[in-house]
């Protein structure tokens, strides 16, 4: 591949929207995962050709991921310090994050005996009626996941860049690595730290990951580490909050899952808390005999939406969006960040915390 | 830490003897993964407390790993080329060796459903006791290992050397992590190729990998590399071997597991596949009723032994062995490699092929 150009969109005249910017960076980012996945693929070939499967299903996951959210954060994180900065090794470090997700995504799944994931069936289901079986399923999705992270490995490994960003970069990712998988642990040993679970388990990976990843590579100052932190924070609490939402509220063609199947999972999000503690005891009852229950009928989760609404959990959680976004907001009004970066990360900002989908 | 002082026994005089060397090379590595893990245990206490005992699990699963061969082959091949050459890197990557393997053996474990590693309870048994529920010692178990895989890529991320052998040693280090991965799945899947099964689940790591780890430390020449593939394929297939005679004859003492296990799981190694061609149709039968019977009595597996026994797998089995290992002493023999590497790898290689337990 030619070391690719620099997407900087500070030409000073004509700023690209962070629309256009995001497109550029998913054209980028879908390019390189796909010479990733070739080059694999050639290997798995000459070595284990039986393997190809497994390897199927874990591209599939990574190529139906939709906005490279993640890596366009990434970018424009540099773009706040030293824009169009070691363009080929952000490239790298974005393919990265997208393969490190769906490697999460497929641990997760087979953990929390989720059947879908953006749209299709998730990886331990597809494996599992491959093999015809349900734990060859399950094992081969955790080695799917496995084979993944070690292509992560490979990638943050390589990439060249000065050697005290390099090391910077390798200690950010570490982190962020390490954070979600407690985020993920606290979660199945359902933990009742849900904040913390949350920015643990997305927040990390999501916004702030991304963002200190873009600091290391563009070597910025250590004011701008505390920036992106600061604005990281809020957003992550305010993308979960939104999922939590989706998750509730959303439908199947927005989410790619089941209408409410937060609700029959049981999930404790911030919504359910809410109304739990502020419908009276019938309608908590009422509430209470859907949650978990896996068999719940079409009715039973419409109802339960009824009651989140009625409980003012709806309202009560985009009150907390808004104000989370603008705590975010003021993060970056800081000179140490340039200001056509500032304005990228405004606008995902606004994209993460208001999306539909 | 101090950087690490050389280990090279190549003073001229009085060279100590393969096991000085890895008693010595044990030491390091012990210490360094209690460094680790007294680091990782701080941030995990930081960050999320409640998820020690999964760390704990990982931790004393790695340090109860006796023998460190795998560190002492990286060391040996590294005296083979520059003895000596970046001690402290070499000693975090054979640190990222043994966590490498804990990673496997635990994923691994929960998938093959082995109740005990190492003489003691594996470590999805042991965290199920924790959490008082199968699957939750099954996700904990898997998010250990993935917290391992973390540590493995900070570390080997982490290592300062000249870039050429930085970028050789990520490069081999994700090899060697993508063999053992699809090794593993073909072995899942039950795939019937034995041969390639296990030279990419146990030779790529056991020999292979670290020799050309140390191939990428000490910047070695293209017949360095050479020589070491020429010595690791056949040592590889022969430490199978003897595993497999172990898992067939050995005592319990001697393997940490219960005695004939691989009897009860059906593995169908050389031995089995020896004995089944090798025996009269009734004793075949005989042998056949109780391999992959998880509830055999002792009885049974006694005269599945006998069985083998009778059937010359055993002798056959000790023949291919020292045929391999004659295939392997000649690989060293080559001006390529400086005489106290050889010594020491050709001593390794004895205690691999030799080792009763």
């Amino acid at each position: 591949m030619c070391p690719p150009a620099p997407l900087a969109p500070s030409s000073g005249v004509d700023p690209v929207s962070p629309r256009q910017y995001l497109d550029v960076v998913r054209a980028r980012i879908d390019e390189r995962l796909r010479e990733i996945f070739a080059q694999v693929e050639g290997d798995t070939t000459a070595a284990a050709p039986a393997t190809l499967p497994v390897l199927a299903a874990a591209r599939d996951l990574t190529m139906r991921g939709g906005k490279r959210l993640r890596p366009a954060m990434l970018f424009a994180a540099i773009e706040c310090v030293e824009p169009g900065a070691h363009p080929r090794a952000t490239t790298d470090v974005g393919a990265a994050l997208e393969l490190f997700q769906t490697y999460l995504l497929i641990h997760d799944d087979w953990m929390d005996n989720d059947p879908v994931r953006r749209g299709a069936p998730s990886v331990h289901v597809s494996l599992a009626r491959h093999y015809g079986d349900a734990h060859l399923g399950a094992c081969s999705a955790i080695l799917a996941g496995d084979l993944l992270s070690a292509l992560v490995h490979e990638l943050v490994g390589s990439v060249e860049l000065p050697a005290a960003r390099r090391r910077a970069l390798v200690q950010a990712f570490g982190r962020m690595e390490r954070e979600v998988i407690l985020g993920q642990c606290l979660d199945v040993t359902h933990n009742q730290d849900i904040q913390r679970i949350h920015d643990l388990k997305t927040g990390s990976y999501t916004v702030r990951g991304p963002l200190l990843l873009g600091a290391a590579i563009a070597g910025a100052p250590e004011e701008v580490w505390r920036a992106f932190e600061r604005f990281a924070e809020p957003l992550g609490l305010a993308f979960q909050l939104r999922d939590d939402v989706l998750g509730a509220f959303g439908s199947e063609a927005d989410t790619g899952k089941p209408v409410g199947g937060d609700f029959r999972e049981g999930k404790s999000t911030l919504l359910v808390r809410h109304a739990l503690e502020h419908l009276d005891a019938s309608d908590r009852d009422e509430l209470r005999a859907v949650l978990g229950r896996r068999d719940a009928s079409e009715a039973d989760v419409l109802r339960a939406q009824a009651l989140v609404e009625r409980s003012g959990a709806r309202e009560h959680a985009e009150s907390v969006v808004r104000a989370l976004r603008e705590r975010c907001l003021a993060a970056l009004d800081t000179p140490a960040l340039l200001p056509d970066g500032r304005r990228l990360l405004a606008g995902f900002a606004a994209m993460l915390s208001e999306r539909s989908k």
